[in-house]
């Protein structure tokens, strides 16, 4: 059987990521070719055996024997990207968000809908093992109905204040994975959300009109409620837990450790930090969401995680964005 | 020295919990006598070698020998017997709540304004050993300053139907002690309530105008915000847990075991469920409150949290209620 | 129904431990006096409502209305006080060991047997609750035939020198709980005893001819294999543990924590020792125990830890001995 | 810079592992080709993009551009490859054992010592980052002199029966890590070995002369202790702790768990099991010593494991097998 071939748009952090990951998969898929050329990361890409540099995305989209492209360049390019990818016939899997622009995603919608081709978007959390688990114990009903769901979600530090003014702020930025969570694990809509929010680190952050501590509130229309809570700040690293409670119980998720070692001693018993950084602890569900598109493409199935999924938590984000502005709960239907 | 005199009212089973908990003071405290006479604890008071009943609550507080009273009674009775105590110059030990009245609780605390006599609110959960531990850690800057505290209080089965119409409610009943955590550590002014909720077990509970699931956010005047989830039936068992994250760390409480044994097989790792009942949990808080109230009576130190800290826990409750009813965020200053 | 009316003998602090759980049973039972009448304890008995002190041991056996006595003197005074009491024809309820001297265990077993007295060897772990959970789990199959049992025993400091010559050694005054434990867990038959031991603490421990530091393993006539290791020194406070593992699976006990309250910061995540001292660590065990002893009385029932168990463990702990000073694994069938 | 030549002898779960690993290390080291030429993972082989397989193992160590030989071949073969390679002048990283026959590794052993060549033992646990971890704390002093090691080690299933012949048995087959990893963290001569074994579960093991369960001790020069227990039949999946305890404290490693997700019902706290499988387990030990391996050839280090580690490993096993067979401690200076 003739492999598939991939080529993959952006090379920074995630990107690697994705190269890595596609290359376990060896055996099916082979990587045609990368873009752009001219890359800091040109000596990792060839060191990991992919010779090919496309001069242009255009290149890449119209090169014939490419069936997939993977798109992880920056945000700003991830809507026009993905547009061109689809129009070209390719499948795609894209990270997200597919843009802070409500309107342009509302664009690539249309254009994805027209043009049918397979497409994946990369919340890749959703494939983390015990956010798996969290998943099947629902769906076993182990928990019954879900009545409250409280995700933590703190990041061991800010990122650079330069790279602020094009984040989207914390909640298209950081929370949007957490909204995406919410709406996964619940599977209802939202007709209520609340968030408050401060700045408590950097000043600045709040003078470019951000901030980095946040609690969301979502309602449901069943009445189930989502607490999201949000730092910038977590001095003890990567917090990311998840409790999914329910009639018949509760199911959650832990935090992980950077090891299962431990100290005990006169002052009690230590354990070791979370792992500071979300490559390291998603490791696993980037793996598991490459593997996962590979066997869509192979044996023609559809995504479980499409681009409706990312303009619902856009929307989830905006509505807590305007919450803020607001101070007020917002009335929804998300 | 002559040992202080202590006059207890209500035999219920929190007031059985006063009754042994003094006698373990008896050192320095003995217990004169209890009301009502006619209680159907008699026996098992008398087991206790207390062998002296009241005939009335009045009979108790103009009793010259006793010097402090330990009011236990329904709450429908507390704002009264405080009163009445209170002007015959008594040291008060309270159950909480003051009242379900925001007038009658006012009127409370005029009186022990006037007549100065000693107040301990029955707050106990302020003197569990892990709570208190959670209260050094914060006073010692061992998380900075708190930024987020969460409070998950969960019972494993509502009250009976029939007391639900005099219990107040799910936010006067159950989530004023959570109220009382959230003040009693973070320190600040509330700025900010607002509340959602839901009727997910028993549909009566509705019928009645309560709920038996809420989520309400405080924010605090510093920006500091507040999350306490509350539902009415944990299938696992009595939740009680807290956490407070700040700048340089996460502090908090686990739930407790009721035994510390495991079991490890082809399932998984299975460990014991929480303490069913919040008697049993809370064990070691009541003893607390009890040794700290004796010794500001020996030592003539006023207690830690008095009629004020009652009123303000209210307060809260009183606006997470008209939050729900509202719809909306409440502002308040409290 | 009359009361039973107990005597004591022994006001140290077990002693005084058993009865503050004596009195617990106040419905059925009443403490008629306390031997000896000089104690320095005398203040806090009379505290605790007992106001009758025997001047000699004879006193309070000769004592017709008692109906039973509880043994908490110093291990010296055991033995003699045992068979005087049973020669009176009184239940017994003894501290262990019965006495350091395998002949005059002998010795208090005949009386036993000859006297018919109902009698309650004061192991009291096997009363803890999560060690009365891992018998129910092997007792119901949970984990299989036991084939490996683990037992972590570990003081937090030596006992004063001065207690040393008296004490019997390691394997005699500490040890022992936890050769009971094994035969209690595993019901097995021992045939082999190898001991190693050191001294790592107070070198003087070793000039006494005592040793701080034991592991000891025991092997049963079906093949089971219990280790038990001990320290007389563990800094981060008492260490009880225990894993019983079979074909089915592990079944055990953790250690408590003097609260569950945590701390995470940059350092990791921090959590409280384990109590400090066996008479808090084993609360519940002490007033279980005395709680069946009650109940084998009203209800005429056996004891199930009798004065074969305390014969069985001191055999064991002596087999230790002479392991260590042999330097070779001792055959036995105990 | 010239990369290094790496040849692979042995395609196995392990050699694969290697492999794998070893492509980690694409910036500095190619894989020329792997030995034996007919395997059934040739597909698999090509599909990493290794494309070159020699016919004869003679061909991989007189090829002279092979810079280095990883053995990951049977058993059998380790001895015989070890010393052509290293007779050959090659860099060597062996899997363990060396042998199961004392005098082969003392011959493996000098011939090493003669050719001088850089030798790793894969003694992979070593690297484990928990383990790690609790070589630096024993290394900084955070427990003080080790006084106690324990070691639990069980395979949740015992090998194919047709295994075993081979295999040397338990002690040699699947203690021996245990035993290495007692030296490693002891760093101290023993001086006693006392070895009980038995056969639990499929009683064919022991008709062919092995044993599924052990307990070892180990008494070093200092009078430190170290207690080994095995299993082949953990139900509740691959269990690997260890623990050591010193005059200041303890620390040690707890198992892994395949995810973080918990379940708590009326039962109980669930959680899920330990991974099943050594190579799962052990994974970022097995890729932590081949970058280890690499650097050593780099920077023309040490490696800190060689195959002294393997001979003393295999000294405690034989005297393990001893023990048991003579039902005594056995007296060694090993």
């Amino acid at each position: 059987m003739k492999k598939l071939q991939f080529g993959l748009s952006g090379m920074g952090r995630i990107g690697k990521v994705h190269l890595q990951n596609v290359q376990q998969h060896s055996a099916t898929v082979s990587i045609k070719g990368v873009y752009p050329a001219n890359i800091k990361a040109k000596k990792w890409v060839e060191e990991q055996g992919v010779n090919h540099f496309y001069e242009t995305f255009e290149d890449l989209v119209n090169d014939p024997e490419i069936d997939a492209v993977i798109i992880a360049s920056p945000t700003a390019f991830h809507a026009e990207q993905i547009i061109l990818a689809a129009q070209a016939g390719k499948a795609l899997f894209a990270e997200k968000p597919i843009d802070l622009d409500r309107e342009k995603v509302t664009k690539v919608l249309q254009v994805l809908q027209q043009t049918h081709v397979p497409f994946f978007l990369g919340f890749n959390r959703r494939f983390d093992p015990s956010i798996e688990q969290i998943k099947k114990n629902i769906l076993n009903g182990h928990v019954g109905t879900p009545e409250i769901i409280k995700i933590t979600s703190r990041d061991p530090a800010p990122p650079p204040l330069t790279y602020i003014p094009s984040s989207g702020g914390l909640f298209l930025d950081m929370a949007i994975h957490d909204f995406d969570m919410a709406c996964h694990l619940m599977d209802q809509k939202v007709t209520e959300v609340y968030s408050t929010a401060s700045v408590f680190g950097d000043p600045n952050i709040g003078k470019l009109g951000d901030i980095d501590t946040a609690v969301t509130t979502l309602t449901f229309e069943n009445g189930a409620i989502a607490v999201i809570d949000n730092s910038r700040h977590a001095a003890y690293g990567y917090d990311q837990r998840i409790e999914v409670f329910g009639s018949k119980g509760l199911c959650g998720m832990d935090n992980h450790r950077i090891n299962q070692s431990f100290l005990a001693n006169a002052k009690g018993m230590h354990q070791p930090v979370p792992p500071n950084f979300f490559i390291e602890r998603y490791a696993a569900s980037y793996a598991k969401e490459m593997t996962l598109f590979v066997e869509h493409l192979l044996h023609k199935t559809k995504p479980s995680v499409g681009a409706i999924a990312g303009l619902r938590a856009l929307d989830l984000a905006l509505a807590a964005q305007q919450s803020v502005a607001e101070k007020k709960a917002i009335t929804v239907s998300i």
